[in-house]
């Protein structure tokens, strides 16, 4: 962790600031000016079939309101008076003996950025006593458990809370670019340590292994996403989650994987050489890709269309494979052919937050044109959003062959691809100058063979 | 893994013989002896606001009577032809580009012990056009989804179908074993790794890193249960979860892990010193705990009442803790007064299977008796059940205090007890001659404290 993030992370997770930036947003987009917020925490679930707790992953909409991580959790906040309570479970004699104290009202209200903390018994009691009943409410559709009595009283409004968070999340407050940051620094030994270890694993799966390892022992017990470790031609597999495969006699292994902090993530990919070297091939299809992404980087700034730095990728993208002799024709044609679309065929990246895919960038799956179809983010980029920047080239039978059976793309490609691949991808703060690379994980070639060889 | 494990495990998953076993279940109780049975598996499932899939967890109901581990398929088993067939996701081609080839339906008859398997596309119309339209249909209620337009037919039972299974997971088969058994090795592994590292780890959390780290490294990519990595007072906390805290200055540490190897558990607790070397007091108490323990295991075998054992084990306690001036008095009085359960507040184990507390058991917990109430299994313990003995003694304040404040208990109690935990906790197999201990982690005082040294 940077110094930096250090300091910032000291204080309070900044819910009540959100709030307020959420509230803001709603009065800017025409919306009432008072009423009461009202969001409900996840709640603790079972596994189907047995008495064991499932998986828990916090409400996201919730904890960037409060910044608290507890199951079964309801929140309110009264616009007109600017107070925001949280209230917590209360404490169950029962439960005590086996799971210990609970958290009480007061240490919440220490380590939560609220103004008031209550038993979660006392919600209804609260509203129904409060001002809310007479109030505009506004809260998330299916999000209001049943036992909540107070919504008859006043107005519901389910329409505009849950779209104002998930714009206003898309411009990151310090605290949370720390955490990121942070995120990053946690995801960055863990790499470092894959790489390290990668010459003398056997199986993709110690590989892993040894990132969860390098992640929970620094804190992280919670991946951002399912981590992908991928040796040889399972890489060709974009979505890839086996991660058990041996190791021996294969060229490169692609790792994509980073960790979570206090909700929020990381999603770094690299592609190194298992034994240490990259072969020559290797290398040119590499610095293809590192060129994109450093290239796309440099264009970054407040305002930037993501579209236009996508279709850059591309450009970078259809020179090299020229270069290489596997495209095959002019840079504008091609382009305009989208056949490269067939080596990059995802998008070149994505908002980053408490989700990995986090809210906001208003993609169009729908796009006729391909090579924008998967791109997750579309139109303007604006400061203090996060974002990656993970081109990739692959060759990918299930993706080439269609090219290659098309005319329209088939006179463009060099038919002797193989089954491979190459991705390179960091978090990027965007600022109103420029931006700032939250990812040192190591990617040139010569600092990651150094690693690799020890 | 034994070689015998390895051996039983070369053949497949006998899925086969289970669906046998619960249709003479369901005859021998009753039921009809024609029909079909009728199962789902788990689905995909979403986060609920964003677009990351949820942790997958197999229906054990449905992986009993397939061995099949993927998402999102169905099952028929036609009693009259004694007939089984897997349904399974058909390929989806947008799916492939992004994740490969999906097991094909050849792939999947030669893994799984089923007599036909076909696209889960069919399932509506293998039903219409099968014999079932005309059958009994045995189902779990909750379990047959909307789509699923057969039901109308023929006549549904939903009450004996998810009951037979349970009592007949009871009894495991030698392949069930084999699993529980490579799954104990592996945790082995991994609490044998926790035992060289603790003494010169900082927090609770590397411990745990360590675990999980040895358990992924050998295939188990799934934790039976929330490992419990607990260093001094943490420990009274029987539900431990947080595994964060600092190590230094603690005297003990309590671990209660196991992994998961295709859907079944392991269910390990060791207790040992962080230093390396208990201290008088420590090695007493554990002393009388793997007395508990050992005394236990010798009365175990086909037929043996699970309430005795559990009773011995509190006169075991008893009379220790009456040899440490802790309890005062007879051991008679104070094992009908209960006052016992103060320090051993927990049944003393539990059947172990797909689930970590497996189906069956029958435990009573509105017992009138205290000493019974957790008690997981009531009664006779049948051959081929595994089970866990795991006593314990603690000195918990939320436990032991209302028991000082009653005049009853507070007159065998020495006050001076503080907040500590000893447990030890094996997984047993029942035979019709005894027993066989499946759990080979060190537990044996001059082991563990060659461990921790090194």
């Amino acid at each position: 962790m940077s110094e930096l993030a250090d300091d910032v992370l000291k204080g309070k997770y900044p819910a009540k600031a959100h709030v307020k930036k959420v509230v803001e947003y709603i009065k800017a987009h025409g919306g009432e000016a008072s009423g009461v917020i009202y969001l409900e925490g996840q709640k603790t679930k079972m596994n189907e079939d047995n008495d064991q707790e499932a998986p828990f992953r916090q409400r996201r909409y919730f904890y960037y309101l409060t910044g608290c991580e507890l199951p079964d959790c309801y929140f309110t906040y009264d616009i007109a008076a600017d107070k925001s309570t949280l209230f917590i479970p209360p404490i169950n004699p029962e439960e005590v003996v086996w799971s210990g104290l609970p958290m009480t009202t007061e240490e919440a209200l220490e380590k939560y950025d609220v103004d008031a903390v209550l038993p979660s018994t006392e919600v209804n009691g609260y509203l129904a006593s409060s001002e809310t009943s007479k109030s505009t409410v506004f809260a998330i559709p299916g999000q209001v458990s049943d036992h909540i009595t107070f919504l008859p009283f006043g107005e519901t409004k389910f329409d505009s809370l849950k779209p104002a968070i998930e714009e206003c999340r898309v411009r990151k407050t310090p605290y949370e670019i720390a955490l990121i940051r942070a995120a990053n620094t946690v995801s960055t030994a863990a790499h470092t340590a894959v790489m390290r270890a990668v010459s003398h694993a056997t199986n993709e799966r110690e590989l892993e292994a040894i990132f969860l390892k390098t992640c929970i022992e620094r804190g992280c017990r919670n991946q951002a996403y399912s981590s992908i470790v991928a040796s040889g031609t399972s890489a060709a597999t974009l979505h890839y989650v086996r991660n058990d495969q041996p190791l021996s006699g294969k060229l490169n292994l692609l790792l994509d994987a980073g960790a979570e902090l206090e909700c929020y993530a990381s999603d770094i990919t690299r592609t190194f050489p298992i034994n240490g070297r990259f072969t020559q091939e290797s290398r040119e299809i590499y610095d293809i890709v590192l060129e994109m992404q450093r290239s796309c980087i440099e264009m970054l700034r407040a305002g930037v269309v993501w579209d236009d730095v996508h279709a850059h990728a591309h450009e970078i993208a259809i020179d090299g494979l020229i270069r290489l002799g596997i495209l095959k024709g002019q840079r504008e044609e091609i382009f305009e052919a989208r056949t490269s679309v067939a080596f990059f065929p995802h998008g070149l990246g994505h908002y980053l937050g408490m989700d990995t895919h986090d809210t906001g960038g208003h993609a169009n799956y729908q796009d006729k044109n391909p090579m924008f179809r998967y791109l997750r983010v579309r139109g303007e980029v604006p400061a203090g959003a996060v974002i990656t920047v993970e081109p990739g080239i692959y060759f990918c039978r299930f993706i080439v062959e269609p090219y290659l059976e098309d005319e329209k793309h088939a006179k463009y490609i060099d038919r002797e691809v193989l089954e491979r691949y190459w991705e390179v991808g960091d978090n990027v703060l965007i600022t109103e100058e420029g931006y700032e690379n939250l990812t040192d994980t190591p990617k040139q070639v010569d600092e990651m063979e150094r690693l690799i060889m020890g």
